[in-house]
């Protein structure tokens, strides 16, 4: 019997429950969420219970006294709500293959954590605590304006007032706030201190706990972009051919030569570093950039084993079974001595550890793999990744924010080949539309 | 200008010493022998510095009252050795490429490590602070008996005085001792309590540190061993081709048969985890072992990329020039269109990571990879490693102990070819000599 994962690891019996703590502002959701998608993206089950939208249904649009924890009818209110989502998230844990939730809540006394505890000591579920602490009212304020005042707690309210409330509700927390200390000793927890400034790892026990650990140590909110873009048309886009190891074509080239002048635009003179992979077609599209540049090779193409060099007409006159297996489940199917979008993802686990760490960077990289990463940030389900478009010849500007990560195309004015292949088809690669046809807006898109 | 290193990662212009902290007995020596071990596996070029060592020079064999802070004449001595040990480390990072040093000693009162951080701070040094802490008295006694009794301090003494002595010198070392805490909160710094129950990690800021700190979280010390088995002979293996996803031969699959019995006569009923490649011959080696069983793509065998199912012969025909350059540096030649030693290196490392974590594991893998892993846990040298002579049908089992890892390898009694080629050689392909010719003694070996 063998099981493995998106993590490449055998994943214990154990299912976990991430428990959030923290004043409210302190980018508890924020994390949950970004877990969540992490997890989802190394075809980890995860998901997450809010429970202020369970608050919500009873208490749509409460004014700041409902948190006073004197309120002994807020307090009623708020336990049930916590209630609601604890056995919601016990009843989704019973279908066989969900492993991580999360509860978001803030969960601030040792008594609520402790009841929680036990709670999920019974279902045979263990917790795993993170805190959020972070006492800088300036950064906090920050919180509440770009977050907050958007809340459905506060619709249809004055930004300005929904602020002044939202500093009011803090207040109410404050008072009964205890944050993880020794007397939670026996339990397993990441305090996270000033994002990421000093982190607390208390009772790790497990793999899968500690790739959550390690995450969440790697997180951080400085403002930044990450633009992604394929290599520049290639010989073997040309032909038709997948893999190899071609040169640029001509046009492929001008791509190269106008790619310093595209990101510019983009950036203007913020500091970035570009990353290639170690195939020639991406080093020599990025071959003119002013940046420091670092190649990786696990930035390299989806490996296509015995296709390699083939077109898609000769793969399916030879190998027939395979090519409608690939339309079937292209997630999964892995060419014979070659590999899946899966392992690609697993491979590429490291990059996205390193990009959440880093600032401004670009990845020049082939199709498959953009298409992975592009679906890290988007939340782009696996049913849908393998299939997206991502045409030759055009940058990507990925912006992550708050909720949202907002996405930017710019397509250079060099017509190119499409390498785009729909369900079914055999893809005849085909002249694109000029640039003017393709729309290039800012689209906010709600990653997942 | 492109610039990788082993983890596949840019390592900045930085340089950085770790600064071991705690009391003696608590493993400093071990974590600063172990990060040098990894990070010199990663190409990433490392160095110990152990004062005391440096302070052996002068006091081959001190008394406990040696270590009593009072004592100035001994105070003066360990001070100057500290000083002898910090300035040979400026002048080791000197030489470009010389990136972590490890500075090994008690470092155990505030003065003395704000000391050690201007001083490096003046160098343009960073300090990472590691310290070691734990207070279980067994544990302690337990490292005493297993390390001190034998120290070169202690030569020629008798070990129940010598652990006496020993507790003695704690004692002084306790008056002073000063664990890091908030006025520290300025250092960048990682705190290792009761060997991980809990780490606090503060001010981790690039890359290699956070390399580093994620490495030492995941250190353990409880007693395992790790069985190492390259899959039985192959059918390529017969032919003398190379690569491929070949069945077993005959001989392969009676060495799969009584793999399960070598296995029990070596690990008895302890528990264990199988790890094999996603590829045929390994799977079909470890299916009738009674365990858990895990595959990793990681674990596949060194891709030869255009040369996969060629012989030795035929790669020297095809392509002559590359088959010389492979022989210059087999660490470092890539297969056009597969991987070096290297790359099989870094996209190994999370299997490292995975191993330390773990307890007993038992890996079925292929001749490079069986190669990297060794080299890893015996510190063997990138010169050495590729040409390390691993047979067919034979089991291998390396013990982790506190300096030495120790190695037992165990022949089923199958015969199989060779497929080890000496440099300059073409290989064919010959039958071994019997089991009996090749002993297998108990070889306590020092890793680096
Ligand atoms: N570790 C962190 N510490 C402080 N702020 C953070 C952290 N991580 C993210 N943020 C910021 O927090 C904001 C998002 O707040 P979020 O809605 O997630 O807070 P919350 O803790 O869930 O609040 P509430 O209790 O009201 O639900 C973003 O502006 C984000 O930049
Ligand atoms: N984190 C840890 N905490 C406590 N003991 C540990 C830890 N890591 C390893 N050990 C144990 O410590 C012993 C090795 O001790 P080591 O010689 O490294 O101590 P040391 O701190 O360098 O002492 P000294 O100050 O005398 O040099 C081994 O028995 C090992 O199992
Ligand atoms: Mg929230
Ligand atoms: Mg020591």
């Amino acid at each position: 019997s063998k099981k493995t994962n998106g993590v490449g690891v055998q994943v214990e019996e154990t299912r976990i429950c991430v428990v959030m703590v923290g004043l409210p502002a302190r980018g508890k959701s924020l994390i949950a969420q970004k877990v969540v998608r992490y997890l989802d993206w190394l075809s980890i089950k995860a998901k997450c219970f809010n429970v202020g939208s369970y608050r919500r249904t009873a208490t749509p649009q409460p004014a700041a006294s409902f948190f006073d924890f004197s309120n002994t009818e807020g307090e009623r209110l708020r336990k049930a709500a916590a209630e609601a989502a604890v056995n919601d998230m016990c009843h989704w844990f019973r279908s066989p293959g969900h492993l991580i939730a999360v509860l978001d809540a803030t969960n601030s006394t040792k008594s609520r954590r402790r009841w929680i505890k036990e709670r999920y000591d019974s279902e045979g579920i263990e917790t795993l605590f993170v805190e959020s602490k972070c006492d800088d009212e300036e950064l906090i304020m920050a919180n509440i304006m770009e977050v907050k005042t958007t809340s459905p707690d506060y619709v249809g309210q004055d930004p300005e007032a929904a602020a002044k409330d939202f500093r009011e509700r803090i207040k109410m927390y404050e008072r009964v706030y205890e944050t993880l200390d020794e007397d939670e000793a026996d339990m397993t927890y990441c305090k996270i201190i000033d994002v990421g400034r000093q982190v607390i790892i208390n009772r790790i026990q497990d793999y899968l706990q500690s790739r959550v650990v390690y995450y969440l140590m790697n997180l951080h909110i400085k403002p930044r972009s990450i633009w992604i873009s394929r290599h520049g048309e290639s010989e073997y886009n040309v032909s038709g051919q997948i893999g190899g190891d071609a040169n640029l074509s001509p046009r492929g080239a001008q791509y190269a030569k106008l790619l310093p002048g595209l990101v510019a635009k983009s950036a203007g003179d913020r500091p970035l570093t570009v990353w290639t992979s170690t195939l020639k077609r991406t080093a020599q599209t990025a071959c003119h950039l002013p940046y420091e540049k670092l190649s990786w090779k696990a930035l390299d193409e989806l490996d296509s084993g015995v296709c390699d060099g083939m077109t898609y007409g000769q793969i399916e006159k030879e190998y027939p079974q395979d090519f409608a297996a690939r339309d079937e489940d292209k997630y999964n199917y892995r060419y014979l001595g070659g590999e899946s979008y899966r392992d690609v993802v697993i491979r590429l686990e490291p990059i996205i550890m390193e990009l959440e760490r880093s600032e401004n960077i670009l990845i020049v990289t082939h199709q498959a793999v953009l298409r992975c990463i592009y679906a890290y940030f988007m939340g782009v389900s696996q049913e849908q990744s393998p299939w997206m478009e991502v045409p030759l010849h055009c940058l990507i500007k990925l912006t992550p924010r708050a909720y949202k990560t907002y996405e930017e195309r710019m397509s250079a004015d060099v017509p190119a080949v499409s390498t785009w292949r729909e369900k079914g088809s055999k893809a005849e690669h085909a002249q694109t539309p000029g640039p003017s046809a393709r729309p290039s807006p800012m689209i906010p898109a709600m990653s997942k």
